[in-house]
């Protein structure tokens, strides 16, 4: 009987093999992938290249998360990172260390959903490592894209004056935790939460706004917003203000309501755009289907301010997302 | 106080910044690395790409490996795989999840540790994942190298009649393994087992090879000979014929004694390499400060066989290495 680690690497060879990829030589089956990277080519580009851990109890929980939902997490982790930087992506690294107690069919169904949405992005799963786990599903995610030379959009690039946006609806993923959290024997249905468990990455949101020039500074919502905006502030050396009315709250649940404005300012997971783009540059209200919302400003002074609908301003504290730990 | 996670990320920080190299444009501090890779110059080259776990109780033990054992040996893994396809190595990715019973000297030895062997082969790390482990360290390491266009040598490259090399001598790592296992509370002296607790990639033999146009398949021996060569039989679709006495056997321990004939057949982690190559062409016994050894030869019947002085010929079974599992 094959054992789970055999199984997997039979299902990424047969992914492999359904998404044929000319930038790839040779994937699996020698010490190391051979890329002919795009740059080979008469256009300049940059190489972008990123990395992300899937943990069990840290980034999900079997009993909570199927494991198409674990599989499509894990790949996404990666693209939004691509997509934070305006990149194209192409390649991806699985490595991933499983437990005795995982059934072939809990890695075949991981395996699947990771390659469509693989196949979705045009990425070629090319390679990656498996070994055992002494305890729990352990995954890293590698993820290759590229962008044209000079051209990606880093975190640094934010200046005073310039406003701040985001893409879609925040707090939706940190709302499912929290209702599993509440209670933990109950399974969610996973359309009332799809942005917690089949996240789409916005791959073609980042594109459209990098070849459109319109971004000044760029990062993905994965640890929350106060997070991640005061990763933009930290690498562009500035200081925000932000309007509480203005930061768009995801709806979630049976009834459907909107999340806490808490969660929308704290929640990680959301993989959301959060951008700056200078005054003077006009921001369509959507682009590549996704609403796009103004939420506030950069300042040259430092610091996160936060201006309530009665004038009331407080200082706002990033409060990194810790995924499952407390729970 | 600085929790492990932000001592480890200020620690790469200065490492990166330590090792500068124009081909990394943004290193730590975005969403993505990015890569202005040598392929954007004139020369036309491929990337090779290679992924490697290192997890607590699988690959390592805290107790018998020390923090600069454990980061030394999580890179040469990567690097190793780089040097079994000839290739250059220039940039890797560290991805580290940390329990939190870690110390941060522990970190900062680690770290010090594999950028010190960075450095050595002008590695630069470029960028990497942090997280909090549910239970033990695990890391995962990507090492990026490049090989001139369409010359990696690959596993897939053996022929009939080809002779069968090894690097260096073999069992060594295995034997320390054997000698703690036995042992489990002495401490062993790193020096009488160095290939165990550091053992050097063999980056320079594997260039020159490539350079020389010596080698027809290669492969590193991570797995144990018998495993190792079974990979290079399958992928060329043929088989070997092995003569036990040719077997180089490692020196270790005090006193000082050879290893036995089946830690030098099964043995992992010794991180030599293992290659073919045409029968006319003339291999010195010493390239680049490794001796090398004829071993065999490549036969066109699949099956590997090993020979002893006696005449007596037997089936070698592939003896997957499991590093300390049943330990």
């Amino acid at each position: 009987m094959p054992t789970p680690e055999k199984a997997l690497i039979a299902e990424i060879r047969r992914g492999v093999t359904r998404a044929k990829n000319s930038a790839i030589r040779t994937g699996i089956g020698d010490d190391c992938a051979i890329l002919r990277l795009p740059s080979a080519s008469k256009k300049s580009v940059d190489t972008l290249i990123t990395t992300d851990f899937t943990l069990e109890n840290v980034h999900f929980r079997r009993n909570w998360h199927s494991p198409e939902s674990v599989g499509h997490r894990c790949l996404t982790r990666g693209l939004s990172d691509i997509a934070a930087m305006g990149g194209d992506p192409f390649a991806a690294f699985l490595s991933l260390a499983l437990p005795r107690d995982v059934s072939q069919s809990w890695v075949r169904r991981f395996i699947s959903s990771l390659l469509a949405l693989a196949q979705k992005y045009s990425v070629t799963l090319a390679g990656g490592d498996t070994a055992e786990s002494p305890s729990g599903i352990l995954a890293d995610i590698v993820v290759l894209g590229t962008v044209p030379r000079g051209k990606a959009l880093l975190r640094s690039g934010a200046r005073q004056g310039d406003h701040i946006y985001v893409s879609g609806k925040l707090g939706g993923s940190a709302a499912a935790v929290l209702a599993m959290q509440k209670k933990p024997d109950r399974k969610l249905n996973l359309r009332d939460y799809p942005r917690h468990f089949f996240p789409d990455p916005r791959i073609e949101l980042g594109r459209t706004l990098r070849q459109r020039n319109l971004a000044s500074a760029m990062i993905d919502t994965s640890d929350g917003l106060s997070t991640d905006l005061a990763h933009i502030c930290e690498e562009s050396s500035v200081g925000a203000e932000l309007e509480s009315d203005a930061i768009p709250r995801a709806s979630v649940g049976k009834p459907v309501h909107e999340v806490d404005l808490s969660l929308a300012l704290h929640g990680g997971e959301d993989y959301e755009l959060l951008f700056t783009a200078p005054r003077g540059k006009r921001i369509p209200s959507q682009i590549a289907g996704i609403p796009i919302t103004q939420i506030g400003h950069i300042t040259r002074r430092p610091g996160i301010f936060l201006t309530d609908p009665d004038g009331v301003r407080l200082k706002l504290r990033p409060q990194g997302w810790e995924h499952f730990r407390k729970a």
